[in-house]
């Protein structure tokens, strides 16, 4: 419903309304190198998808953390934001928000980072973890609640600067309790909110204790519109309130209505700017990348870019790839698996076992089939996108094997500049599956066997098969691209303004 | 909707038509003592529940697996059954299917009882496992498969028998394809499955690559009833219909239709016969245990009874005990906690693991907080029925905090006879949760602080505040026993057949 093409070709819906944009890491970090300010654009792609933004913002605003000693500094230098003329067609006022460094920690280390991620991605064993103690429900409280009450006193402070009516664009897992603090405070306003992470069903929840979850739930509820990547979370989030609250839900109308007021649950898939990886697969730093794969290239080149975090399914992967090589020994010498793999909240201890593994499993697979010509597996641990892109116009597989993950942009980037007619081997558990799983070889997480198998088939697929596909993802994601990922919900925002 | 009273008082529905009961352990198993065979009676809750369907059995069957040896050598000595006077009214005639040994060890204990238990409990880490590989998808078919097709054609045989009309009932989740084969040889056939273990939302299904999930769900359609404990196990199924084969259902009606037939979903929460525990309380064995816990009684007895199954969540209650110790140091010499777990699985190496952890957190919290003259846990790894109604008699609360349970009959036994007024600590994510958890003190299961505090609460709950909620309880558990249980299934049998 949220995709109808119609809703694209809508006349600018937030004319002459303040946008006030908000989400925990923003578009800009400070430092300092010797006496000097520096300023570092935030990278993630977050910052990417929203910087479409731009030319809507006007006299809009852009609230997130202040993470850096220097950001501190700066919040507390102009507490009313800095204006950044390189962001956006018309620049962009971005307000750092300095936090109590304890609430700050609690709210991110303790609550968001660990139990709602591990919790909103099926990460815990829940025969161990987690063990809820007034460790986590303090947290709760002076963290996660204080840290989005004092974001909501800043989003109210502007949303009062625009006379009341402004259209408040919340983002993420961090920010579920700010859209109810701020309705309270600013019945005019327009919330609408994005989740980047899937919305797991309703006895996912069940992990924290009612008086936490229906705090979460109820906070999303000041929202005008809950946005997810996919109608499965959409459903999922419904579900939720009707499960876990007692709500009467529309499943049909996707809503909910709480006291009186309509929150609607829609789905927006979130996308690339395709020419933006056109300009950088052109770039000298790639090409030069390119250049040295090229040279150590075999005849088939297996390929997978990920964070090292355990929802990537990293692991069994590899343990997929040990089955493959088991059953076509033709393929000895002939393949190369390049794992690039970005190191992640190392300070997590999960995670940074998780690496171990990682490394162990490798070290098994090229022991186990690796000759002194040949290794099977070569494991980057390291953050260098201009090699990822050169990976990406290179491979002849793409491997993403996710339990389960909200988008999963790498499938989208790599397909987009692969110049091999390249496969995507995609797990059904990625949101990008509703899009590309027609044209991709679907991935079952769990099953090694049939992970094994489906690489087989797309590394043996016949080429115009290859291209055929390809073609077809390629212009899924130009359809779908993140201007229209960000216009479409522009034209509900609108809506429910309308309403 | 099952439930409702008017459904109870309808005449005997299966009148004339036999009824063939389905379940992998059956009511009967036999050995040999020297030179003579020796009977034993089943003792497990699905023997107890279904004794009362004697007076509808007429000339029904008891279709099980022959477990033993001497199992073997009777169903091959007498092929159609053989008759047991002792069982219902009527007697019942029981037919054991003896397997080949490969399928029936691959049937139970490489699909059954890890694979289904675990997703159907949530007792997967997924980061480590399951990896599917041959071993399973093989096992799925030479196991799973080949064991519901044999006692399908055994089935077959005794509708035929019955001139095509019979009834059947199956049970649980050792048979989820056995409906569809049947259905296939026998169209006549009404056909009903209770499952007696949680029925988890889609995404659990995930963890099975889609030819299997698909094909146990396709083999639940063959049903004209499938029967769970709770509402929401029977909406979980249908969201599964909906989400993993995208078939269009009807979450008013609560039903699918699949290839023309309709499927419906009901809930019937398994109960006990209340006399039973009565005659049980009052033996000699129960009365000796009891007064030997009479004599090391402290004030305040708490007490849980459990297999030690990790769904049971025996761990995290003892380190809720830990706080509550910790939190209340006027408990100290002035209660017992009496943990009476009968070791579980242990060829399972899961399961082995987690009684060591068992015992390695009772030993902490007892080194912790014990002294010369207490032992804050006492802890029985044993299988001691007598002791278990002893100790139901004379617990002032009984923790159930499983974190995930299809029923917990625990709580329906053990309050029924309880002479103390005692009070029962419930984990919300048990079935009986629905019908007992307004009279119970509600536990959360993965938070240990809010179960310490719950079982505070109860500890010192005003006496007369326990004995309402005690006797509120006992009338639920009167109001809805065992026989009504298998009644209003009898009911809706009766109308499917009708249909």
């Amino acid at each position: 419903m949220s995709t109808t093409p119609d809703s694209v070709d809508r006349p600018d819906p937030i004319d002459g309304r303040r946008v006030i944009l908000v989400s925990n890491r923003g578009p800009v970090q400070y430092g300092r190198d010797g006496g000097e300010r520096t300023t570092t654009r935030g990278a993630g792609g977050l910052v990417t998808a929203l910087s479409g933004l731009g030319r809507h913002l006007q006299d809009g605003v852009w609230v997130c953390a202040a993470m850096s000693d220097e950001d501190v500094v700066v919040a507390q230098e102009s507490p009313g934001g800095q204006y950044l003329p390189e962001l956006g067609d018309d620049g962009l006022r971005v307000r750092l928000v300095a936090l109590d460094p304890d609430a700050q920690d609690a709210f991110y280390t303790v609550i968001a980072n660990p139990l709602l991620w591990f919790i909103q991605h099926h990460l815990y064993d829940l025969n161990a973890a987690p063990n809820i103690t007034r460790r986590e429900t303090d947290a709760f409280q002076s963290g996660y609640t204080a840290v989005n009450r004092r974001f909501a006193e800043v989003v109210a402070e502007e949303v009062d600067a625009a006379g009341g009516e402004a259209i408040v664009m919340v983002h993420d897992y961090h920010f579920y309790l700010l859209p109810g603090e701020v309705r309270l405070r600013c019945p005019g306003a327009v919330l609408h909110h994005f989740v980047h992470i899937p919305w797991p069903e309703p006895d996912s929840w069940r992990v924290l204790p009612p008086p936490m979850r229906n705090t979460l739930f109820r906070g999303l509820f000041g929202n005008d519109v809950v946005g997810f990547h996919t109608e499965r979370y959409a459903r999922n989030f419904l579900l939720g309130c009707q499960e876990l609250l007692g709500l009467p839900v529309d499943l049909s109308a996707m809503e909910v209505v709480v006291d009186g007021r309509v929150v609607r649950a829609r789905w927006y898939p979130i996308s690339i700017d395709p020419a933006v990886f056109e300009v950088m697969a052109e770039s000298t730093a790639v090409l030069d990348q390119e250049r040295e794969l090229a040279a150590r290239r075999r005849d088939h080149l297996l390929l997978r870019v990920d964070r090292t975090d355990p929802s990537k399914n990293i692991v069994r992967g590899f343990l997929a790839y040990d089955l493959l090589l088991q059953d076509h020994p033709e393929l000895a010498e002939r393949i190369t698996f390049l794992a690039l793999l970005q190191p992640s909240r190392q300070d997590v201890p999960e995670y940074a076992a998780y690496v171990e593994r990682i490394r162990a499993t490798v070290d098994e697979v090229n022991d186990k089939h690796g000759t002194g010509a040949w290794r099977p597996v070569e494991l980057h641990l390291e953050d260098n996108l201009d090699l990822a892109v050169a990976a990406y116009k290179q491979f002849d597989v793409l491997m993403v094997n996710a339990m389960f993950d909200g988008m999963n942009l790498v499938a989208k980037e790599s397909i987009v500049v692969n110049r091999r007619d390249g496969v995507l081997a995609l797990s059904e558990n990625t949101g990008a599956h509703e899009e590309l799983g027609a044209f991709a070889v679907t991935l079952h997480p769990f099953d090694l066997q049939q992970q094994a198998d489906a690489l087989y088939e797309a590394l043996t697929m016949p080429h115009q098969e290859r291209r055929d596909r390809r073609n077809a993802c390629v212009n899924v994601v130009r359809q779908n691209d993140v201007a229209k990922w960000l216009q479409v919900q522009l034209a509900d925002i609108s809506r429910a303004a309308e309403a």
